[in-house]
């Protein structure tokens, strides 16, 4: 909570905007990116493109891209990060995708998660495989979509 | 939980597909829609609308509208909740919209929260009024319209 709470802090200090992209955490990504009060302020807006026709249909993700991998590939999670950011006209974005408990399918494994995070910069990318219940899977996921975040945060701006 | 899982069950019986749009609960109430498995075949896409700029852009919620009540009435949940079902073509939507925890607003008390469901017969909506901390107050009012989404399919499908 802290974590949060200093994020939010630190965007508004920077006077910088955020917007997120989800499908695997289905809104528990922006959940803890508005958890703070003021978040109001920073988070302008998430889009949870669930099914391959909403990420086509939201964001122009080409569906022949989608079909290869479910979705669940580095250069979706970067297409999602990059899109977003314009979609809401945002200073940041970030993204997450990933299997939480589907059965293994395209020869990718349960628990595989990608995540970025798009800025003016360019992008910071990160690929992780978690064990556990599909609820543990999404929750922590999410926590470390916001650590990449805060990292890109540190590290550029 | 069991609820969750009966949900979706019976969405799936039914073959009806849902999506969700929010604003105070920044993803929680979709974070619940995708919480069980096989949820991704009933569940197409969420939408969080943190500011009056999303709410317009994505879902052309008029800005005088929005600038009124700061996004927060029950005319505003039915637009949200219709215009989203049209946006996902989905044969239900729901929505969810309120103060959580900011100071009281253009006469509206911290608490306030708006919700509704269209499907093809209509609109079902509801006010409440919830008391506790910030975090209390987002995720009461999630669970709130799992409720009311659950009643309507209940007496409508």
């Amino acid at each position: 909570m802290a974590k949060l709470k200093n994020l939010i802090f630190y965007l508004r200090i920077k006077k910088l905007t955020i917007s997120a992209v989800e499908s695997v955490s289905g809104g528990y990504l922006s959940y803890l990116l508005t958890k703070t009060p003021g978040s109001s302020k920073v988070f302008k807006g998430g889009l949870i493109v669930y099914s391959p026709e909403s990420k086509n249909k939201l964001l122009h993700i080409p569906l022949p891209l989608l079909n290869k991998t479910l979705g669940v590939s580095k250069s979706i999670s970067i297409l999602l990060a990059k899109r977003t950011k314009q979609f809401f006209k945002t200073d940041l974005a970030v993204s997450l995708v990933g299997f939480a408990s589907a059965p293994a399918q395209k020869g990718i494994k349960v628990g595989t998660i990608f995540m970025a995070v798009a800025d003016r910069y360019g992008v910071a990318s990160k690929k992780i495989l978690l064990k556990g219940s599909r609820d543990y899977v999404r929750k922590q996921a999410s926590r470390m979509a916001v650590d990449l975040l805060c990292r890109r945060l540190n590290s550029k701006h």
